[in-house]
């Protein structure tokens, strides 16, 4: 199992059929394996030996893609970069794994300078725009046009393939280490999970490819030959547009962009009716959000995905029948699903003891999807790998039906005066408010409560309310106890590159010097 | 990768659910796993050591899948027995890898004595039918119950897990061996490439497990945590009365039991709704047979596989939508589907140089779905898997859009006065006379036309035809030059263990001492 084995059968297969799109760009299968053996020749002249990687700070692009494709096929290694991070964070990561080659788009290409002055191991620039290439760098198309076509590297199942930083809210990023099969392997799992045909079929990729999200949607579908069409950025109306114009048959998006494109208000004039598969990650979805995303794209399954990077990245799946309505449902969209195929699942306590059902402890999952380590990281590495299982750090339980509850994520669980309040369910009552575009529900400290409900609310442009109206609203809806005892209103909240809600960052502050007790 | 992996996901996640079921026999993921952690424990008291092969000769039954659990729950390797052999087959595919331990059940257990004599590997047979053990035999039961459960051993990917014998039709039978990782990617994508929801799903295996289908059928199941029903021998009632009470969602059949199934007088009687898919491989089916069997089965979808043993099988598959109706139909139907995702395919002439669309080849697979070797066969293993392609020895060609054509096998081409004329075209013009229950038709030589097409041909039960009016209705239905030239009638045709027809057999008596050009 090797990542560049799509584009062997691709050019075999279907040759002249599409591969990658984005905007005007449009390749087939031929000529995307053409480009991407060329590109691969062009790095290896740029002095990227075996095992050696090679960065890329970019939008999304079918160069994006030739990026990942071409470091493979040359045998290297993808160090995609957070385009969210600032220069000190960007050029420790290139240190850290001592990446010398960096692609740069227009966007990013003011930033090298900055970046060749802190980072010791850049050695090349490769400027991947459309304009001029700018001073001290080499041009992506030119070196492309002038080197011939290299062959593919031989392959192992167990090669490292990507070096893809994590974290950097607590300490340092740390480079985690995925293999060809691993992330092979977890693509090939994710789709026998949530089943789709091939028949017709297109994807979108709006996640930033840069991230394990993005990058896992591509290969989802590259490697059954389904074609991709790329948004450069998440936008409602660019992926609105793809939508119709290119007749997508499954989507990724994270909640928050769901609601996005379902309240854009040019929604009503697009033809949405080829997606097949709406999955969703990093974030549970709410019923509230879930109704209203199922009267928007009537048809379409919906389903729900959980991993992280260093699971490359998924490991356990909320299947579409989970979404329909019925006297389960409210718990089922709580749960993470199930574990997929090639994924075990366990929760254990502190001294790795597996726990029962229903309790609540460390997730850990084990398979061939789990990375190979951190870079360069021993003793993180050991830790996390205990045993043989990666512990996720991530709090959670299973039912006993196999369902698994990430209590610290969705479920983050506020005790208040003993009671326990779960934030999805306040979360789901204030959706309910006209007024509401989106809600975060924490627990802060309380002196009389131990922790107190308090609710972070963004509002409609246009729209008003009060912290009372909230509150009122909530007795309404749910028990007392439930209810926010302290509501704020702010402009936006806190998301990470991919989309997802960062609570910690709502937390901090309220929670700065003191201990909070977690799951 | 490693097969035992569902068991520990199971008794995780499904503890109390089903896992397989044979007659009145069912185990739940809890109790299967803990039999088969006991059943390793008594193989290992028995003497497997790492690496060690186990054979097992009975018909289908919970205890066969055990075996195969449990051998490699305790580190050894399969060595399912071909219950079609003559004690001197099985006795040289014991002796060939060592074989020292052998299962057998009631049908088989008479004919351990003569193994015993012939074979100069085996020591231990342990007899897993019902009754009292026989005279120097141990007992499956009884060892089960007086052993504790023994831990998993470590496992890698590429670990052998089965030595599974095949051919014989020329020289001597070939070791197939297959590592955990192909048969565990395999049954994976497969799953992906014939998509299938695991809400409330169950399968049933009606193939025998001896045969990679019907072990790889069982795979594809319990990976997913899907229940397996197992009929212990192909037989269309009993068929019929699982699909009906297990509530059956996924079933694999050859197109000739499909055919038992649906001409059955009784199957009328039974209530067949929950049939989600029904795959067929071994040959492609007949437009005819096809028609009867989607009225037969309104609402399930049809999928081909293509495959062989030596590729853990599934290497092609022919999607649901290309059974619809539809002007592309007859021609798809004749095409063994496009690649697995894990697999690339392609057509080379007698050099190994790639062959462009259209032209007839040897067929050649590459992917980690492919066979270790030929045990004990180095000069075999290197021609079949020379330039890391397995060769399978099947002529055929792909098309433009990526379809596999299987020339020998389906298409098996007559050259008759310089026209080509192929078999299926004939067979399915053959298939329409109503007192037709099948058919074969092959080329066989003809001093004045190089070959005549010649068909072969069994009457349903109290039928009569004669060969003028077989002639006759090919004529009304087919161009003249493809009209049979002779009919003979007979009671059955040749068939392999997997139901496959081996038309082989058919040609041979006719093309004694003469040369067949193939392909």
């Amino acid at each position: 199992m090797f990542l560049t084995q799509p584009l062997h059968k691709g050019r075999r297969e279907k040759a002249h059929e599409t591969a990658v799109v984005c905007g005007d760009r449009r390749l087939d299968f031929a000529t995307f394996t053409e480009r991407v053996s060329r590109l691969a020749g062009v790095l290896q002249k740029l002095g990227m030996a075996r095992g050696d990687r090679v960065g890329m700070m970019s939008l999304n692009s079918t160069r994006f893609v030739e990026y990942f494709f071409a470091t493979w096929w040359g045998g290297g290694v993808i160090n995609p970069v957070n385009i969210r991070w600032n220069p000190k964070e960007v050029a420790y990561s290139l240190d850290d794994c001592d990446t010398r080659i960096l692609l740069v788009d227009d966007l990013f290409a003011p930033m090298a300078a900055q970046l060749r002055e802190l980072s010791t191991s850049l050695r090349t620039v490769v400027y991947c725009g459309d304009g001029p290439v700018p001073e001290g760098m080499v041009g992506y198309e030119a070196l492309l046009a002038d080197t011939a076509p290299v062959p593919d590297a031989p392959h192992r199942s167990d090669e490292l393939a990507a070096v893809m930083y994590t974290g950097g809210t607590t300490g340092r990023p740390k480079g985690v280490m995925l293999a060809h099969g691993s992330l092979y392997i977890n693509a090939l799992a994710s789709v026998a999970a949530l089943p789709r045909d091939t028949q017709d079929a297109a994807a979108i990729v709006a996640a930033p490819m840069f991230h394990v999200a993005g990058c896992g949607v591509a290969l989802q579908s590259l490697l059954r030959l389904v074609p991709v069409h790329i948004v450069p950025m998440f936008d409602e109306v660019a992926v609105l547009e793809t939508l119709q114009s290119a007749r997508i048959t499954e989507m990724f998006l994270v909640p928050t962009m769901i609601k996005r494109v379902i309240e854009h208000p040019r929604f009503a004039e697009f033809d949405l009716g080829s997606l097949r598969l709406l999955s969703y990650g990093a974030a549970p979805i709410d019923a509230a959000l879930l109704d209203a995303a199922m009267r928007a794209f009537p048809g379409t399954a919906f389903a729900q995905v959980y991993g992280m990077t260093e699971l490359s990245p998924v490991v356990t799946a909320l299947a579409s029948h989970c979404h329909a309505p019925g006297p389960r449902r409210e718990k089922l969209l709580r749960s993470a699903g199930t574990p997929i195929s090639i994924a075990e699942v366990r929760i254990v306590d502190g001294n790795d003891n597996e726990l029962p059902h229903g309790q609540v402890g460390e997730i850990v999952a084990r398979g061939p999807m789990v990375m190979q380590g951190y870079w360069n990281k021993p003793a993180e590495t050991e830790a996390a790998l205990r045993g043989g299982w990666m512990h996720t750090g991530d709090g959670g339980y299973m039912d006993e039906n196999g369902f698994l509850y990430v209590v610290d994520r969705m479920k983050d669980m506020i005790v208040s005066g003993g009671e326990n309040v779960y934030s999805a369910e306040v979360e789901n009552a204030i959706a309910q408010m006209p007024q509401v575009l989106m809600s975060a529900v924490i627990g802060v400290p309380d002196d009389k409560w131990g922790e107190r409900v308090h609710a972070v609310i963004v509002l409609r442009p246009g729209m008003q309310a009060s912290p009372e109206e909230v509150m009122a609203h909530c007795k309404e809806q749910i028990a007392n106890y439930k209810c926010p005892r302290s509501v704020e209103f702010r402009d936006a909240l806190p998301l990470s590159a991919a989309g997802k809600l960062q609570k910690f960052q709502l937390r901090e502050p309220f929670w700065a010097g003191k201990e909070r007790r977690v799951g």
